[in-house]
């Protein structure tokens, strides 16, 4: 039987810990070959490069795998790897990550790893984006890689329904030992933004992003609860975004003649 | 009775015709101000600038109407208005576009307009994202105005249900006239990406991507099928991604234990 073909890449860029980790533990599982930004692509959400170029470079900095760096988003990469690096090849799996930090909650429309894992989705690939809520550039993945492997495993032989992508989020190492995986929905909870007001040097004014999270959330099946209890959070992710039972409402109550 | 507030952003940039058509429908509705974005943003997807500074400058290109125009994604526009401009005011209805471009079935995820209207529904605002199927920087808008505050009005007056932002397409006016308002849900259709392989002048390759749309889905109920027919198409938008029906397919189906 052939290996599996796995696809790996991530929004960290190329040579961050998270992605090397993610590869080592899919060189157990399959073929791999990489396909991820050449510079960090967090917060990119699901954009694509159409108003310029594309790079994409082969390099060698993993053992034995192909890989390449690409100028543009996650959300490209897969796009290139699909329709231009792999041609007739279709992965068994796309993986994105392993993120350094989390993405849970509403963090997954943010999300550059969670964007290549819908990507993958979308063009009909089973598909996971692994994070770790860690943000540190040297976090210790090390707790983790056992279910990476289970789950990427799990996908292999079971697939994914179809439609879905796996949004994984792992506790970080500094908690007690994780505790089990938990199949979750996404938590109620989202970024309270702050703007920290600047000057530069000329005295022009200008902004940095910061904020808190907040967990509006009370209920005990989802993501955020997961992560806060220790135990790995699995959240299938639609692309399909309608929202089936709003459509009566909208005809109900709505006059929309014009 | 004061006057909603309506806050208005896009991705095509503040200077596009279709926002300078979206601020005039507004103005008869309410006191409108504008947060848009200082360069086209198409194809941003639902990213947020966090690695890098923003900039935020006031200027006076809409009569009577506040504006000011950021150097960020359309969602930073919005989580600038929200949080720092509007400070403790709460805009009554947010709106997007309107978008020189279709922006149905999968193209929700990459469209920098609906993750304006999306990042509002997030923050608890009634939201809406408008596009015009047209992608010309001189599009005729005119048949769509009647529309636009038709649809604005029953947001105003009677909600968007809760968790949800509407992404509204309009047929080009080159069509015969529009035969009226479908709500729908967002077809299965996607992109199928070629990548042009070029050489710069140094000899290096890079790419463009291109590629076309391919409609799957046979349904008569979705937005390709309304903006083909001629009809407006209006699809409630989740934000909240979990696959529901998924959750008990995998705790069924898979040996989670490591």
């Amino acid at each position: 039987m052939n290996k599996p073909l796995i696809l790996v890449s991530n929004d960290d860029g190329i040579t961050s810990k998270g992605i090397r980790t993610l590869v080592e533990v899919m060189k157990e599982l399959g073929e791999v070959i990489v396909v991820a930004p050449d510079s960090p692509q967090s917060g990119m959400g699901h954009a694509i490069t159409i108003g310029n170029t594309l790079r994409l470079e082969e390099n060698n900095i993993f053992d034995d795998v192909v890989a390449y760096q690409c100028s543009g988003t996650p959300a490209d990469c897969v796009k290139l790897a699909k329709h231009f690096v792999l041609k007739d090849r279709k992965p068994d799996l796309v993986v994105s990550g392993i993120n350094h930090g989390s993405n849970t909650s509403i963090s997954v429309l943010y999300s550059g790893t969670m964007s290549a894992a819908i990507e993958g989705a979308i063009e009909g690939m089973p598909s996971i984006g692994f994070s770790l809520c860690d943000f540190s550039a040297d976090a210790d993945f090390s707790h983790v890689k056992a279910y990476v492997k289970s789950i990427a495993k799990n996908v292999l032989e079971k697939g994914v329904p179809k439609g879905i992508a796996l949004n994984v989020n792992f506790p970080p190492k500094r908690n007690e030992n994780i505790k089990g995986v938990k199949v979750c929905r996404q938590a109620r909870a989202k970024w309270q933004e702050q703007f920290d007001q600047r000057y530069d040097p000329n005295g022009r004014r200008y902004f940095w992003m910061a904020g808190n999270f907040v967990n509006h959330d009370k209920g005990e099946d989802n993501d955020e609860w997961a992560i806060a209890n220790n135990y790995v959070s699995i959240v299938p992710c639609l692309f399909d975004l309608t929202a089936h039972h709003a459509i009566s409402t909208l005809n109900d109550d709505w006059n929309l003649t014009v």
